[in-house]
């Protein structure tokens, strides 16, 4: 089984056209989703669906986004982000992120989110067991 | 009141910089966020907002979208968007737009969209009469 | 050598959280970035690039775009996008489009872009031989 | 003359449909637009507008953003964006923001950005005077 606490996911994202700005580069915007991607994955590899966790009524809320900007990319130019644990809480958990380019691995930004687990009224839950919380 | 048949809204929309591409321009998705911002407006004129309309539980979903593309615009420039009936059928509308730059009013895109009015589980409804229906 | 006037590139894309709207569907603006993307690949095939394309001083600026919505699709759905040579012109091309679910090939949506080759000062200028166009 | 180190603007942003994701709320992406937006009104009244900047040969740069995000935002919701001068350095500045719901004046989000002056050669440059740098 995929341990949670050291698991790390990497995947490839191509910048689309659409993700440029004037400055012929990847707009900082789009560095958010791309996150957001990563962290689809590393759950994905964990055993269940982001998708499965919402349609089981829990949702993870965005509560706070730091990145780093290192180096720019451009269209077609493909990336890496690499998704791992970075602190597990009660009710949240901070996920960290790396992201570089495959071609030569130069750093493009480093990134932490936080993610309160929540339910349909926004309620704070415990985060389920497979992402990593300790059985009482 | 407002007479959907002829009212036209007029909508001001400042060209972000995150919408530009690395052509330098504003990217061609945009304007289809563009539109909707534009008959949103529209909608409010009529006398009822389109965020009502969904809260009683019925939805207008594209279905079709054609947009012809006159010039281009870049960051900080200000788009005028002009939205007004096409044509009313039973369960579903056709918008027009024309899309044109306040400060030279050269034209931008022209586009129509089609919306159809379905309820929650996708069934297909009848427009709502603000909205332009003919009562029976 | 691939032909540009019969092949067909098939690119699978996951639909990402940050597409998905209130509705609880991918908002149809994304669709557009998601032709733009099947477009590349299918370039790709051909045996140059489009960045390569940019880099020579070209542009394809789209000009036009009819989408017809046929299915909505959500967070974590892959889609396949079909792209294909629709019909060349001296100095534009235009490419079909055909977006449906991987899991089930159920049709998400039919689309048509037409693009013009301009050079960077937006004067129209004959495609490249490498994207079909017929040797004089 | 307008004091960069106290001004504060503060610029209304109606979150468009197509922000919003299966949640129900605004994507937390889109803050991310609502920031650069809210700088660019508050360069504006400082006396030279970003567009301005840019087309002088010089950029900001992006080189870090930090967003607590404290409440959510709906489609048709409108957020005021307050924008103010956090920290000036020899090449860079901190920019705070401070978004909150125009009806109510419920915090939605808290940020930082950190933009560095670069020329087209990507090299750090002396920000401008108009942008409060002290004279020498």
């Amino acid at each position: 089984m995929t341990d949670p606490s050291t698991h790390i996911n990497r995947h490839r994202i191509r910048v689309r056209y659409a993700e440029t700005d004037r400055m012929g580069v990847a707009h900082h915007m789009n560095h958010v989703a791309w996150l957001e991607e990563g962290r689809t994955e590393w759950m994905r590899d964990l055993g269940q669906t982001y998708r499965e966790f919402e349609d089981s009524g829990m949702f993870l809320q965005v509560v706070d986004v730091q990145i780093s900007y290192r180096s720019s990319v451009t269209y077609d130019d493909v990336v890496v982000v690499e998704t791992r644990l970075a602190e597990l809480k009660r009710a949240s958990i901070d996920i960290g992120y790396r992201i570089e380019r495959e071609d030569n691995g130069r750093l493009v930004a480093e990134a932490k989110t936080t993610l309160a687990c929540v339910d349909p009224n926004g309620k704070l839950r415990r985060l389920p067991e497979w992402m990593g919380r300790r059985q009482a």
